[in-house]
């Protein structure tokens, strides 16, 4: 018998009929003798109807207030699912974040978990019943109800399964779990077995949007093993948990492509120290959330210092960079929007060398040119033209023999 | 400077521009100096929605999920206004049942009101920011969230005015307050200025749905001034408060009629004692409510025992009765639908002898024949026939000189 906490995402509890067979998924686990807390996001739509209700009056609801209104949702899946668990013959039954002790912070709509109190569950889980918990919610030290902020649920499902030491968190998804890249994309890709948290953790961070970059972390952080399967597929999905010897020796996990940065140039910076700590704390002062960085050694005691920022703050990063080049003397400041980044993430990269070369010269045989490198443990991302970017992902998840043999339908993989 | 509950019912906030409107409302009074606390419901629509979904999943919902599911609806509206308020430059802030100590017993889906502990709700009034709680909603001893039942928000307010002391508690609805007969059948029918707390019970459980008759009760025993009003209009509404002097001096106060009664009579009872006890206690073993109730003093030791009962019931009712009638030896059972009850309140009655002659003699006049008549301290009900039904409120209305001179639009009396 295992302790097994599910999670099921918004489009998994869309409408009742889903709701039914998320319950019929609770109830086959639990038959098969495990104990099972279920987490649920809201209904999905709920919330962005709340939000858009919340616009209508106020471009700017306080964020207290935002999270009284959205944590509605998720309690009402909550209700919803324990009775359709009942109706199964399954014993079960609904409680808020509050309830099952999620104390977090102050900070509304973005709040942290500081502790979970985990009696009321397992208070619950010895009398037989199965939870329903409302995910993305707690309460604050004032008693008030706080939101997790995005990826929220998932962050509630793997800090209760830490809570009371559940054997596994399975995050319930519409994908099949973790792809090697983009299906849409690179048509062979395929669905990894096994992953790392560590590189789960980059490519959430360059934008796998299965799982949370803060729901992974929480999990490393406590050793607690995450699957990441669909509601709609009875295959395994994928483990996310530490790296051990029995993981696929392979050097490279995944291939991404972000398309969502603009890079930036200043040109001409004086050679003197501090002027680049001038430039990145302004940028930091004004929210500014800077990705690769790249300062050129240059001629003339002048250099350039280039780097990447999302795309929605490209204009005014370069209102706040002018500023700070006339201040410094630093010549003009340049911005790009037509560009990519592509990534290879893998934990063989600490035992293999030559990784960064093999990648540089599959580009380099596309005639695509390179604009940024940068470069951490066990990821390389390089800068591209903006144009090359499916067929970069395409040539490098090939090189490094992450081709499916047969190209079709992914979600079979 | 006063100290007001204001509570907004579903149609009040059924939309963002209602919502507005309302938040228009509070932060007037709030300007005015007072101190404000609002209650709200769910927006108009929202509870019948998540009822709907419950039943999509099962026709017999746990009653503790549906109480987890609805209070979603009140703390939704409770959020927007919030919003609103602080939009319109009000420091507002929303509250959950549950915030501010609603404490109930366990009774899932029609709790009652335990304690209140008002510490939060005074904290936030000395800070100047007006509280919106959401109404309908307490929690039980194991932290469970309940629901209050039928008429839970005016409850709420009520309940909450009680404990902070507030001055009075403003209801506001989609009439401007009590009438002495529904406009719709009485045209000349007029808006009450004041009427006691007594004669407003007698009027909500005649089926004058403005208030619900637990709220009043509320009201009534702990002495809080309530005033019906409505949120469309600046009609100073229908004070509900004790009896006293400056109080119009009316014999009758109101006209009410029930068309949803069914009379039943068991006919031939032998005249033993016991024998009317033993029906009823069946009935309402059955949880069946009985009306009226009239035993005619008959002839050779039989007599007739007459009763009616909600239309819904008759059949049921009809069946148990005649299982009854044949083991005690009474004779056959007959049922009625084409009746209706009219009936007349006032605390003037106490001290007016001759009300209930002027009364009959008045359905006399028009030829109307009196099945069934049953009188309390303040009020009189005749059941007739009814096809008459309209025509007996309006000739009574007028006969105990409750008309308004000129007919017309009885929203602007």
């Amino acid at each position: 018998m295992s302790r097994i906490v599910m999670k099921f995402g918004g489009t998994s509890v869309r409408d009742i009929d889903r709701i039914r067979h998320v319950a019929g998924r609770v109830a086959k686990v639990r038959r098969e003798g495990h104990e099972v807390v279920a987490v649920v996001s809201a209904m999905a739509g709920d919330t962005d109807r709340l939000i858009r209700l919340a616009h209508e009056i106020t471009p700017d609801p306080s964020d207290r207030e935002l999270d009284m209104l959205l944590s509605s949702g998720e309690r009402i899946t909550s209700a919803l699912l324990a009775m359709a668990l009942s109706t199964d013959g399954i014993p079960a039954r609904s409680f808020s974040g509050r309830q099952v002790g999620i104390h977090t912070d102050s900070t509304h709509t973005k709040a942290r978990i500081e502790r979970i109190d985990g009696a009321r569950l397992e208070q619950s889980l010895r009398e037989g019943v199965v939870p329903v918990v409302a995910g993305f919610q707690g309460i604050s030290p004032s008693e008030d109800v706080t939101t997790l902020g995005r990826g929220g649920s998932d962050t509630t499902a793997v800090a209760l399964a830490v809570a009371i030491a559940a054997d596994r968190c399975d995050i319930y998804t519409d994908v099949t779990g973790v792809f090697t890249a983009d299906p849409n994309m690179v048509p062979r890709a395929r669905k990894l077995d096994r992953i790392s948290y560590e590189e789960m953790l980059e490519m959430a961070a360059l934008g796998a949007k299965v799982l949370h970059s803060r729901s992974v972390e929480f999990a490393m952080r406590y050793r607690m093993p995450l699957r990441v399967l669909s509601t709609f597929s009875e295959d395994p999905g994928t483990l996310v948990t530490e790296e051990d010897r029995t993981m696929e020796q392979m050097v490279v996990s995944g291939v991404t492509l972000d398309r969502n940065q603009a890079q930036v140039v200043v040109c001409d910076v004086p050679d003197r120290p501090g002027l680049a700590a001038t430039l990145f704390r302004e940028l930091s002062d004004n929210a500014l959330i800077v990705d690769m960085i790249v300062q050129n050694v240059g001629q003339d005691h002048l250099t350039d210092i280039s780097f990447t920022v999302p795309r929605s703050e490209a204009r005014k990063t370069l209102r706040i960079a002018r500023d700070v080049a006339t201040r410094i003397g630093a010549g003009q400041v340049k911005t790009r929007e037509d560009i990519s980044k592509i990534s290879i993430v893998g934990v063989g990269m600490r035992s293999h060398s030559g990784v960064a070369a093999r990648m540089f010269e599959t580009l380099a045989a596309e005639g695509i040119n390179i604009l940024m490198i940068s470069t951490s443990e066990i990821k390389i991302s390089c800068l591209i033209d903006e144009k090359y970017g499916e067929l970069a992902a395409r040539v490098i998840h090939s090189t490094f023999g992450l081709d499916r043999n047969e190209p079709g339908d992914p979600s079979r993989g």
